[in-house]
């Protein structure tokens, strides 16, 4: 297994961090990786916002649903899909930007941030750090515009903590290989893998908490998606300039 | 600069591949990075299919828009966003589905695919395999989606050709930094940074063109985005049981 391969494979999420700063070498080295990745068209369609001001982060902190570790980390970058400069683009060539009106534009935006934030990850733990992805970011993501001064054709996707684990973390079980990846085409017979993975879960949150909780994934997940728990995100999306067609 | 930042870096798609084939080897490596990334509430929305029968690959390779490099490399592999094992996760526990009624899921599915994808990139090029993500998969949608069986609350994203390299490709340069990079705040000051790199994008597609291109970015970009190109998505989402609240 070479360094890439072992880096990304030993992820994990930090939720406690020292108050050693992030050094502008690590963050040059991030946002390099970031800009590397690949985009739809070459678009480019990624923007990162890099807050370090502490008022400014614990105010970010409680904006995502009070998470601590924003407020305690040096660094929370903020990653948004970015649409703004291609209306510059058409502008500058005398066309209309168009593609907004579908969600076409809201599945790129969304997977470009997603590579770009695969590679800050891995770019991060490569140098010690240790990073946790705030979704949080959608939960009140107009007062998050609004602190930021983020244009329209412009959304929040997610947040990125980065800084020094205070405290190792665990690595988290994954469902069974099966369930994700499938050969010629999809296997829907899935529900005793679930099962499998759910037994695994329970044991594993049991062990963690000394006991005290024992939620297994399927119970987590159907808590949390028996509801829209970030209901602003399409009044923010239409705010934004983004259209459904 | 270490041994991952130093791959992230050195990214390039590549369109022309030699009959070399992947081992099982190399893409269980990379599956396993796909899995180690993080995912929103640790739901693992994503889904990976795997391509290597050449018929379907020649077929799919039509469907995204007459990629030959899809029918040339030996493997492809489909990101799709899912929320199937979501619905089955909450027939366990006697819950409903109802995330899927929000435009949240889209964006959580797309993220979290690009973050897994983001991985799976790093770590085929850390072997020396090459790779060229294909947005394709969203050009005739339904079809993909009826060759490979995919259940309601999945839908493509992107596909990705992994293959051994027939050729180097050149690094592509990107836009400066701090068109995509900010500080504490969102900098709306944009066009003289875009001019910039239309200059440099004109020499570059001249210079690997011979002369016979010299399109800039801006000129790229609002030529895409003057209509919605892939206008199949939505409508393949509204019949995956996708909805936009």
């Amino acid at each position: 297994m070479n360094e890439v391969i072992k880096t990304l494979t030993n992820h994990r999420s930090i939720r406690s961090y020292t108050n050693e700063p992030v050094t502008d070498e690590q963050l040059d080295a991030i946002i390099q990786a970031v800009q590397a990745a690949p985009s739809s068209i070459n678009g480019q369609q990624v923007t990162v916002i890099c807050v370090k001001d502490p008022a400014k982060k614990k105010k970010i902190a409680e904006l995502v649903g009070n998470q601590l570790w924003v407020d305690q980390a040096p660094v929370f970058l903020l990653f948004c899909a970015d649409f703004y400069r291609a209306k510059i683009a058409a502008e500058l060539n005398g066309e209309e930007l168009v593609i907004t009106d579908s969600i076409e534009s809201v599945i790129v935006g969304a997977s470009d941030v997603g590579i770009a934030m695969g590679n800050a990850i891995a770019a991060a733990e490569s140098m010690g750090l240790g990073i946790v992805p705030i979704g949080g970011a959608r939960r009140n993501p107009q007062e998050l515009i609004e602190l930021l001064d983020i244009p329209e054709y412009v959304f929040p996707v997610a947040g990125l903590v980065v800084g020094h684990p205070a405290d190792p973390s665990a690595l988290k079980p994954r469902l069974p290989r099966e369930a994700v990846y499938h050969q010629e085409k999809y296997n829907r017979d899935l529900r005793g893998l679930i099962e499998q993975y759910d037994e695994q879960m329970s044991k594993y949150m049991s062990e963690r908490t000394g006991g005290q909780e024992t939620r297994n994934w399927s119970q987590t997940v159907s808590a949390f998606y028996k509801q829209i728990y970030y209901p602003k995100v399409r009044p923010m999306l239409d705010r934004q300039g983004f259209k459904y067609e």
